[in-house]
């Protein structure tokens, strides 16, 4: 059992998790993009894949900063949350409304890594590693953004096309 | 397997998630008031374990309005998150860095709530079910309000605590 009494090895320990995280990610998303029926929807996850990437390497860098070696450490957190959104990708439905469901738990990816990363970066910033809150700050950003982008795309687009086949089912 | 072919269809497979997750919390947020260390970080948990209980009645109301009746399907997104937590709080530390802990993980449940809610809130407005829509907004601004509160207590007194042991000891 290790022992967390500072804040360094609070913030060490929440790394692992999320370089853990990062790395299913990137397993992850490649299938998730293949399984987005609307063009708009596919390319943000594509697009979000290629900064996954880029968040893995800021992670390593995190590591090197803080003079420890990048490990990771399984994420039960993200591992539920993946798992989910793999169930519910493989239910039958149509186009639409699958999309709508991949952009809810893409969206629990994003909110997962926000509370992890927000908490990371105040971490540093009280310990007086501006530094590391700065590039752990960096990934925050792109984290809300994405989140933001696929809320723009679900209210615009694909749920829009989604209730408008529930009308006219009904 | 059940199909979703329509948003109602999806709205009602999420409702009985977070229904799951949110009666999970209802049992869980006790234990973790107890383990808090500062008063005012129990009283927050506290507080909002009140509101999750009003967040459970608010679902059944949201089953009924669709005709349904409530049940719940396990969450693993949930289930994941907490096990996460439940983890980081058997370790052994100081109490201002477990109480700094405590507040990772409940920002991660808020902030898988506040995905949960958003979508189904957007979801309610598109099928033109303004009733259900602020039903379910108003546990969304619930879940925002208990996150800033937390970032709030982590800025001002927890995280500072920490990184002064962090100093001390150094």
């Amino acid at each position: 059992m290790e022992r967390i009494d500072t804040l360094e090895a609070l913030l060490l320990h929440e790394l692992k998790d999320i370089y853990h995280a990062e790395q299913q990610l990137v397993k992850t998303l490649p299938k998730v993009a293949k399984k987005a029926a609307t063009p708009q929807l596919r390319q943000a996850i594509e697009q979000h894949l290629e900064e996954t990437k880029e968040h893995v390497n800021r992670l390593e860098q995190a590591f090197e900063m803080l003079g420890q070696s990048a490990k990771a450490v399984k994420c039960k957190g993200m591992e539920g949350i993946l798992d989910e959104g793999d169930e519910i990708m493989s239910e039958k439905g149509t186009p639409e409304t699958l999309d709508a469901a991949i952009i809810l738990a893409a969206q629990k990816v994003e909110h997962y890594e926000i509370a992890s990363y927000g908490s990371m970066a105040n971490w540093a910033g009280m310990m007086g590693r501006q530094d590391l809150k700065r590039l752990l700050g960096t990934t925050l950003e792109e984290e809300k953004t994405a989140d933001q982008k696929l809320t723009q795309l679900a209210e615009s687009h694909i749920n829009r096309q989604s209730a408008e086949q529930a009308r006219k089912a009904a």
